[in-house]
């Protein structure tokens, strides 16, 4: 009998991650592209049709005994319904792009072929093989260029009526505040993806002038989460504080979802999670001054289990096992 | 074969409606009781249970073939599980109130007594009698008191994990502003409930120093929502913008719902909806420009259907028919 295997695809803002997932969510083999900033979909599809490819090709070479049964896709703005990625902020692709339809040119012979939100495939590996085993009602916030989100209720995918919800990243934190990637001053992800915690990393230097601290020396193009960590663990002053303010806001946001939908635990998951204690304790010391008595003590604020880049390609990759 | 009926009670913060209720979600009988002041929920179950005797001998007058099939209940921060009402900020009760089983011991013989959520009641009963009949993703915002809700996804009222998820009037809406009734600072209920349409009225005469105002002649205990509606239909010029900055409050929260659960309509409840398009044209004006290019222009803002005062009665009702 053959082994099922599926293709997960992790489209993010900056890089493309594929990779071939058996049926207990191990990532066999992976690669990644660019996610590229021509906006030319055509070019893209092809190059995403070559990684596939190759990976089919590489992991036909280790076992020449596996089915692929279909390719599943995550991506910003992806509508589950249609196949269509659809006015992305944080890609270079304009307006609605028919991307499940492309790769079905590319790939005729693949039995199935599925794009979510990517927050939301995360979110899938996170049910499926991570610590929301078990759960019915849980949500995942992910952090990255942007800030996606997940919802789970009664232990299904909330995708609402359009195929698009779950996104807490373009929920309202600081009315008239920061200009957000899709155009609306003051969304949370204005505030609390990692170029939020940017952002913040340079206000807070203007705001004290802080030539002293260790992030003053590099750009505002230069300037990465990881480096605002680095700082944090050697105690400088600006670091910490970025974090207790990317904390707080987070647990601003995250009351609001709990107001929605109560959730048992809010996941984080992404780049800036690496941070440990540094980003989880601001949120779980802030979460209860923003939150209804019946509310205060309950949600379980956790890091995801999955390891990180695999989270999302495991995630899409159940979308069609 | 007898007609079945059943009790639906709607426990607000000044009044509690009870109704007998037949299986079309006609209203054969209701009366009202104070909810108390007091404090004393022994006190308040006697009162209650005699109403509800009262109205079981008005019916069986009617119709000596009824059957009373249950009591249903919609309470602020009722817990759906437990049958409880716990820490509710805009009632005298404190902590944990065991409301089901002390109806129990009142009515030992009723099939079912089953309680919800007062927001969710009226959820309900939009669901099967009104607007919202055959939509499987929608959110109702019940406005009084204060500001309940309650969320519809694939077909089913969201609980959460713990029975109380849908508190749409407790997310935040402008960090460290107006004390909420909960005695947290920003939330949706102190600015969009008839309270919160108050407050704002008396914010702008403040401003303005608006003595001429048709509001200005009342004291801030005496202004009800309804004096706001009388002086818009006159042209107050305070009046007017009370509804234009109360509806784009609503549409910041409604975007940030939106965003959650991508909800085909949302509908509106309760009194200041009396005031229709001076509450309904702002909020449809400014709810895009909040919102995420792919959800615009979609969620419907609709004014609930069901008969003001009947909506959360028929909708408890409908919880044990």
């Amino acid at each position: 009998m053959k082994k099922s295997v599926s293709l997960g695809v992790d489209i993010g803002g900056t890089n493309t991650a594929i990779g071939v997932v058996d049926a207990e969510g191990n990532v066999l083999v992976k690669t990644n592209i660019s996610t590229p900033k021509h906006g030319d979909t055509q070019q893209y599809v092809i190059e995403m049709a070559q990684a596939i490819r190759n990976l089919i090709s590489d992991v036909q070479k280790l076992n020449p005994d596996v089915e692929f049964v279909g390719i599943g896709l995550g991506a910003p703005n992806a509508n589950y319904y249609k196949g269509t990625i659809e006015y992305a902020p944080n890609l270079s692709f304009k307006g609605i792009v028919p991307l499940v339809d492309l790769l079905k040119v590319q790939f005729p012979e693949m039995p199935k072929i599925i794009m979510t939100n990517d927050a939301n495939a995360a979110t899938m590996g996170e049910m499926v093989y991570g610590g929301a085993k078990g759960m019915k009602n849980f949500v995942m916030y992910t952090l990255g260029t942007g800030v996606g989100s997940g919802i789970v209720v009664d232990g299904k995918l909330v995708y609402g009526h359009d195929g698009f919800a779950g996104e807490c990243g373009h929920t309202m934190l600081v009315p008239g505040g920061r200009m957000c990637g899709c155009g609306i001053r003051g969304h949370l992800e204005a505030y609390c993806s990692a170029v939020g915690m940017k952002r913040t990393a340079f206000e807070l230097m203007v705001e004290y002038n802080a030539t002293d601290s260790l992030l003053a020396g590099k750009s505002f193009q230069e300037l990465e989460s990881k480096d605002i960590y680095d700082a944090a663990v050697k105690g400088d002053a600006i670091a910490l504080k970025v974090f207790e303010i990317t904390g707080d806001y987070l647990a601003r946001g995250m009351a609001d979802t709990i107001s929605h939908t109560s959730p048992e635990a809010i996941f984080l998951f992404g780049g800036p999670t690496a941070a440990g204690d540094f980003i989880f304790e601001p949120i779980r010391k802030n979460l209860d001054k923003y939150l209804l008595q019946i509310f205060r003590g309950k949600c379980k604020i956790l890091p995801s289990s999955l390891k990180r880049g695999d989270a999302a390609i495991v995630g899409a990759s159940a979308l069609v096992m």
